[in-house]
């Protein structure tokens, strides 16, 4: 009566945990978290910024006034002062919305596993980036999404290679059950879509009733250029789902985000949420709704938006005094993250191990955003999490150890 | 070009969403809220009773002393600190766990969620018991698992039949991906697994190299009667994943439940979780661990059980004193819930329509605890939320609908 063999069981796993692998950003929690370790891996927000003061504050005002509801299970959907204020956030970007459809999710992260969870069979065809969120990934694993993924430039998505792929779908009979873009600040690739392009998406969406899945955590968090519109906000019809997450403008610690979306598509995610987690935290929305009563969100946002501004500004300077003229990067107008992008003969999934041997720095190696893998000679460089002098550090280290695998690759061709 | 029809595009939803249902308990929770309403419906938790000065000493201490760390993302599967709180829990009901096994979950719903989404490709077997926890319902059915479930006496499932049904599979070649029990005072059931069935389920499962899922989250919770072992404690192999909860022991608010598995498979509820939610919540862990520290978590427990120890009682007697001699009911030695069997004409459902309109009283009815809708002529009655003047006031307001039901019947039959 031998223990039981998970390998040897076959078909022991659902079919869905089939190439499921882990989020990179996950795996370098550990290794990052070593202090000696100069960190430009994890999308950290800056949570020492805020204001020690302010949360002592609310948490006791919260414990003090409502420690029984705060404690209590609450509706699935969240409460409506909850979904009022996340309304006021969204109003910042110019975005009305019916509190009605709005549902509060633990984190933006549920936003897309429920979007996943809800509408792709196994097969189906959903449209990313190139590069996408990495942990986007393991959703779209999860329930066995047939991912394609369109190629970014400067201006974001290439909408003249989704329509090629669109058509290419359609020859086949098929139609995706949603495109997933990131439009501002782009987690990893920096950049964002540009008006013309927006207004491109929707109208595509429109035309072919698609659903875009727009991904927003980052858009409050701009150094600098205009604000451009939502997709949601450019969208009369009911052809976008929105996400987005208190997280980055308050903390991730509390795991709050929302998604807003169509009628029949809410009662789905509602039935999902039911499913996967019962309800929201009341304590964590309590604090929130606390924070947003006494005191003034933007005054954080302002803040921590600042210390990433001067950090970006950090990390741009020293990618051009140290990397090699090989490379090259995006310039982010907010948000966490730079994309870089090496000679092709290069693989920074070995190049992590090097540099975190070596030199006692961490990205994320390309890989992390490709479905398929690919994407091997680019790097996520997260210059949210880090002090400008530890930027400059760390990308003095790292451009060492990408030198010195040009000169080894160039010496062994050579 | 009109908006998307959602009813019309055939195939829009995935496959997993089709004939998945709202859980009763979340239905009624808007229609309970109702200050006039008596509601025998919701599982809610005494959260009344938690010392006010404690959560604001806790939630002080965690905002001054470790802002910065409780605002951020945490490991996935939850910090050690929190997982050795956990064990601690688990030493109280004589279970001995290694921090190791144990990953931290959004509530034990995600547990359920995780352990599916792990284990069940579309029509694999899972068995249950009949009834079974109306949440863990839209779990089985987001992954399409066939569920066959087991009756009940009271000394909790029926093993006989359990072997009956595992012949049955394996004549069909196959067998269950999980066996899902709540051995302590089960929802909605409210009775035990004796110890003489629980040796027989582990000893079941490891001669049939089976996983059984084991739900507890109202063991801690007892008001009687000697404490009998977990399955987890009694198996010296792998088959037991153990789920249980903070929710009953502190607050359903916080979101917090965990799960223990053996190694292979807590990987991969890892990956899962990562898709789901990327982590437990860090301000949360911090209270609770911060509680742990400076405050003997026992005394709650104590305190809060005492209470629904008099409310079960009140419960009991008022059953006694006001429901028809056709009616049974189970006597719960502790946890939250009776279950209730009227006679086989009457329906449940249409009851509690009319228990809210005529009388303001709600419970749930049996069918939400079976996947194929029967048990139509049981409720399940939760005594855990109300007092108990309120209690014996709300029995014999349902009492009198019963009886104006089964007169009505009659005098249609007669």
């Amino acid at each position: 009566m031998a223990r039981i063999d998970f390998d040897k069981y076959e078909g022991f796993y659902a079919r869905r945990t089939q190439g499921l692998r882990s989020s990179v950003m996950r795996d370098l929690m550990a290794i990052t978290a070593r202090p000696e370790i100069i960190s430009l891996a994890g999308g950290l927000p800056n949570t020492e910024s805020f204001p020690v003061k302010t949360l002592v504050k609310i948490t006791h005002d919260v414990a003090t006034e409502d420690s029984a509801a705060a404690l209590q299970y609450g509706p699935t959907e969240g409460f409506e002062e909850t979904k009022r204020n996340i309304a006021r956030v969204m109003e910042a970007e110019n975005t009305l919305v019916d509190t009605e459809d709005i549902i509060i999710t633990t984190g933006g992260q549920q936003g897309i596993d429920l979007t996943t969870r809800t509408l792709v069979d196994p097969g189906d065809a959903v449209i990313a980036e190139a590069p996408t969120y990495p942990g986007a990934i393991p959703s779209f694993c999860s329930f066995q999404a047939d991912v394609t993924q369109i190629p970014m430039d400067d201006d974001g998505i290439r909408t003249d290679l989704l329509k090629n792929e669109l058509r290419r779908l359609e020859k086949a009979g098929r139609r995706p059950k949603f495109i997933y873009v990131i439009p501002n600040f782009h987690n990893p690739a920096g950049v964002s879509i540009n008006l013309e392009r927006r207004l491109e998406l929707v109208a595509l969406a429109r035309e072919r009733e698609l659903i875009i899945l727009e991904d927003n955590p980052y858009g409050q968090l701009r150094f600098e250029g205009e604000q451009l519109p939502t997709l949601y906000s450019l969208d009369d019809d009911d052809n976008v789902i929105y996400i987005s997450t208190f997280s980055k403008i308050i903390s991730p610690g509390i795991r709050l985000g929302w998604m807003v979306a169509p009628a029949p598509l809410l009662a789905k995610f509602n039935l999902g949420k039911q499913a996967a987690d019962l309800c929201p935290s009341t304590l964590a929305q309590m604090v929130v709704n606390r924070y947003f009563r006494d005191f003034r969100w933007q005054d954080y946002v302002e803040k921590t938006t600042d210390v990433y501004h001067r950090r970006r500004d950090a990390m741009l300077a020293a990618l051009k005094e140290y990397f090699p003229e090989e490379a090259s990067w995006t310039r982010p107008r907010g948000g966490f993250y730079i994309w870089a992008t090496l000679p092709g003969y290069l693989d920074t999934t070995d190049l992590l191990a090097l540099a975190i041997e070596q030199e006692s720095v961490a990205f994320v190696p390309g890989a992390g955003a490709y479905m398929d893998g690919s994407g091997a000679n680019h790097m996520r460089l997260a210059f949210c999490a880090v002090p400008e002098e530890r930027i400059e550090d760390g990308i003095k280290r790292l451009a060492r150890v990408i030198k010195d695998q040009m000169a080894l690759y160039k010496a062994l061709k050579g």
